[in-house]
């Protein structure tokens, strides 16, 4: 299967998936419900679940099994772009051409949507509906903390407001960047991985290599795309960073440079996957759609 | 041991054990990393902590194994009371006679302390170190993410502010407390027999029962401390639930029956324990404690 249809199938299979999940629970707090549904459904492309089931299913595990993974990650993406957006953080009235969750309802109600949404991803794990042996649910749990906290996402959230308006080293800018988003994309690989209960520990060494540069080339293409992207097709402003004065790869490097870094990036994650005796089309075309994308 | 000694032990016990876990992170972020410490390590009780250990204690498991959920439950408290102070919540400036950390720091730097505490948790919880079984493991995550999100703290607290201004029926009252703070005392006695990796069904139905009316005698009284305490000895202001015109038990019950209903639930924690063969000692001095604390 193309990436393409691959892709289609994660959007719709972990959106049903999500929102049966928030459905199950009681109306006690029906505002907060809604609100923590609105934020996790409103559009995006899925890349982390896709790396989940695309790593998964590559080793042998069933797509249901992989709906915990795959959602639970996706809780946690949702949970920092909703509390991001927030007046004290980016201070974003709009993600994905529809309004953020603290100008549809309010600066409280994302708080905790937002708060929930991120022990929802813990409860979605170690749910028993997931037939996943505890050992697995023991190391999904370990590997997603570990990315998505101080060690991770909110160390890397932490860094970039600080770096505002200064400029600062390459190397730091990779350091920045491999917590604030490179460090989910490793989660999501290696808990897809994981979840399979069936990876060796050079399979796990060498997918996790293949996510480090994908995220990387993200990251650095993110970058490049602010540059000479397009705002009706990205559907952000173009130039933000650019205009917060932001350290970025085209500013440090060049253009040029930039660009070259992350076709190099993805290279090297698919050469990553080389000696594997698995099926990785769909991770090698990822590696390649990351730096081949307008938005 | 007396609650008094055991309690002090707790405090010292577990502070330890959440400041040596955060000075083992690396210093990329440090101001995040200082404010996550600062929240965790303002002062407290440790209520939740003393429960997971007694009850762990009492069915025979190490105080170094307990110290991981122990810890872990803490950190989702204090994430929960920094996110709850900041100003889109309650807005206050002073927690246990400190600055909270919106004031002390920013509110960015709470926002951000208080997701990365929330994630610790779970970090904690999985960390191989303590030596925990990976069925041990997932239970505890289980626990704690269901107490802790939409089903439990997070919607009670979702409930309350939905509540305030209005006077709401005391069944509603209950079931917000139930969640708001009743869901977390309860994860606490849950943990701690778990963790002990030697708990019957028919323990844990007993232990479970007593931490539904403990949390229950805790926040009654909390209600009538709050008409009867002193600000000096409680280090907030008194009657603060009456200036926002919130349903109380007291304002529901009258002060007389809400004492009464407090000892009573008190009594009907220590009668769950009746029939276990393990040492409850300490459990039974702490649900009276509940009824007999002057802040």
């Amino acid at each position: 299967m193309e990436l393409k249809d691959f892709s289609k199938d994660v959007v719709s299979r972990v959106n049903a998936f999500m929102e049966n999940y928030i459905k199950g629970f009681d109306d006690e707090a029906k505002t907060l419900k809604e609100s923590m549904a609105y934020g996790l459904l409103l559009g995006g492309k899925r890349a982390r679940p896709l790396l989940v089931y695309a790593t998964g299913l590559a080793l042998g595990q069933s797509m249901d099994k992989l709906d915990y993974p795959a959602s639970a990650i996706e809780c946690i993406h949702a949970y920092s772009l909703i509390h991001d957006d927030m007046p004290e953080m980016d201070n974003d009235s709009l993600r994905r051409g529809h309004e953020t969750v603290h100008v549809k309802y309010s600066q409280t109600v994302a708080l905790l949507a937002g708060d929930a949404l991120q022990t929802l991803a813990f409860e979605i794990l170690s749910d028993e509906k997931s037939g996943l042996s505890p050992k697995a649910v023991a190391s999904l749990v370990r590997i997603l903390s570990s990315k998505a906290g101080y060690s991770g996402m909110c160390g890397g959230q932490a860094i970039d407001l600080e770096s505002e308006g200064q400029h600062i080293p390459l190397e730091r800018l990779r350091v920045l960047h491999s917590k604030k988003t490179g460090a989910l994309i490793r989660a999501a690989v290696l808990m897809g991985a994981v979840a399979s209960e069936n990876v060796s520990e050079s399979e796990l060494k060498a997918l996790d290599e293949y996510a480090g540069f994908t995220g990387l080339a993200f990251q650095v293409w993110d970058d490049v795309l602010d540059v000479i992207g397009d705002t009706a097709v990205m559907g952000k402003t173009q130039g933000a960073d650019i205009s917060l004065d932001k350290s970025t790869y085209p500013s440090l490097m060049g253009l040029d440079k930039a660009k070259e870094f992350a076709f190099e990036c993805a290279q090297k994650a698919i050469d990553a996957l080389a000696g594997l005796n698995i099926d990785t089309t769909i991770l090698k075309e990822f590696a390649l759609f990351t730096v081949n994308r307008d938005h």
